[in-house]
């Protein structure tokens, strides 16, 4: 017989009693009443990050405020677009180009660069009504990925582009290339450098994504990376795999993952937290602490996910995760460390 | 509350019915007694395919024929280096550069040409032991494409490399190049000619894979393939997406899928096999046709799959499926439809 690993499930109980203390916490500070038992009268939910991992406490004042600023910036177009009744595709397509644009995060312009001193790009897009999805890898001079993403999810019969091949098909349908130059930000060639002294130096990775619940139940993640400093071989992380680093499904949930891209393969995260729900009956917290607590090993990263009742999950085991949330019941924060 | 889909679950109790009465003809045809309470008791297990899809059964008997030899060739080495206490990881990787080597199958030396004339080739593997795994994609001179992923997991922190930087790994770790001449079969230039003058003319995909259960209990999987014939713009399939072509769990089992991978890819077939039976705790015939039969459309494909116990699904919903299968019992088969 199959034995059963009770350890996720554990780790869901314990995570979803320390969680209901936080967001009851995050209710209060809104001003807002909502719980547990008010979570179906939700008419849109969203959800953004900008990445995971070591994020040091220490970060200067004027840092935080930026970063928090831009996180609050994305969040309020989604926020008003969902609240006008957009569809959650289109809606976590916006968030994450804004995000792109951003030189603050690892993806688009803030791209880190490569053992080669080039940007390689990946994104993904997935629509939780037909599980129709789009992905794109290796992209080199796609101002952003994300619109290219969607481009495969809209205008193709397949999934999943990668390399050269994926810039032709740019061309094709009018996604905007831009040269390598447009990808230099000083902060990622400082990194770059230091990185190519020592590895393991600083947190390499990065990412940016958004989930939505829209007003017709629909639900949509969204993810855009530049990947890992320094990376060699075409290396591709969890962001362009569908299963991995992004997943929705209209009867479980949307889910954006950040961290450690090659556990988040492994352990196929956004997969199985729509899996545990499926097929446990879980909610979006307890599935997403069971794989995140559960599963991988701490500071491998985190996720953001949106349930199909509108429920939301931030979830991550590392020092800190750029996020956002937000709802149709006043619910809206923004947050860097726990 | 989470709405639940009893469609899948349906369609695995009537699958279950029928898959009962296939193996215990085939245990009758190789005059073993053996059953479902016989299943503890297998040392090893294995099964391979050669691709699933629009198999005409008008093929020539000569044509039949050789498919059956080359897949029983291949099934009796991976039986042999099973018995003889080989590795599952080693074995699932032997038997699939076996395959690799024919060109009877869309994989190696018999990739189907893209509509540049090329030949763009994927491959995944995956240790059930500790979830690690290797993939590459759009390779173009790799002789043994799955030589390239076990390298990518036994010598890298990575799990995923594309393109030209993944032919760059392959010399640093010395798997074998050829000119794309190489993958020339007139068969398939035959095919492509085809395929541009008329699209869906006929049966495009195809692939190869392997999934075994030694004798250590450790569960491997191993895929690969050419791709799609005429594809463009880097068009990559499930095979490499960890998660929707291939999946290995020494927890439930290890699964290789084979057909219209974009559908694979938005299912996370592979996965969605051992989340069923993570849990639901269903045996691994059960969970792959709730998956195939419940998940899919009709003509998608199929997957073989052990599990951990030793039991073998081989399940498809498309004409036929290339596929053998063996265990330490005395079972053997090899079939191409129904």
């Amino acid at each position: 017989m199959q034995q059963l690993n009770m350890r996720p499930i554990a780790y869901a109980l314990v995570g979803a009693m320390c969680n209901f203390w936080l967001f009851a916490c995050a209710a209060e500070v809104d001003g807002d009443a909502s719980s547990e038992t008010a979570a179906p009268t939700v008419e849109w939910a969203l959800a953004i990050h900008g990445g995971a991992g070591v994020i040091p406490k220490t970060m200067e004042e004027d840092k935080k405020q930026e970063y928090a600023r831009m996180l609050q910036a994305a969040l309020d177009v989604g926020k008003e677009s969902l609240a006008a009744g957009e569809p959650s595709l289109d809606v976590v397509e916006k968030v994450v180009a804004m995000l792109e644009d951003s030189p603050l995060f690892n993806a688009g312009k803030g791209a880190v660069f490569t053992n080669a001193g080039e940007h390689e790009l990946d994104a993904a897009i997935m629509d939780g009504r037909d599980l129709n999805c789009g992905a794109v890898a290796g992209l080199k001079t796609v101002k952003n990925p994300i619109h290219l993403a969607r481009q495969v999810l809209t205008e193709t019969h397949h999934v999943f582009f990668v390399g050269p091949g994926a810039e032709v098909f740019a061309d094709e349908v009018g996604v905007e290339r831009v040269e390598q130059d447009y990808f230099f930000v000083q902060r990622r060639y400082d990194q770059w450098q230091r990185a190519l002294d020592k590895a393991k130096e600083e947190d390499k990775h990065g990412t940016v994504g958004a989930v939505a619940l829209d007003k017709d139940g629909n639900l949509a993640a969204a993810t855009s990376t530049g990947g890992l400093t320094n990376k060699r071989y075409g290396r591709v992380g969890d962001v362009p795999v569908i299963g991995a680093g992004t997943y929705a499904n209209n009867r479980t949930a949307a889910i954006s993952c950040t961290g450690f891209g090659e556990q988040f393969i492994r352990h196929n995260v956004a997969h199985d937290v729509s899996a545990i729900m499926e097929y446990r009956g879980l909610g979006v917290q307890e599935a997403a602490e069971a794989v995140i607590h559960g599963k991988l090993d701490k500071g491998d990263g985190g996720l953001i996910a949106v349930g199909h009742d509108g429920s939301i999950a931030l979830v991550f085991n590392s020092e800190g995760m750029f996020r956002g949330a937000a709802d149709s019941t006043g619910k809206s924060e923004v947050a860097i460390w726990q």
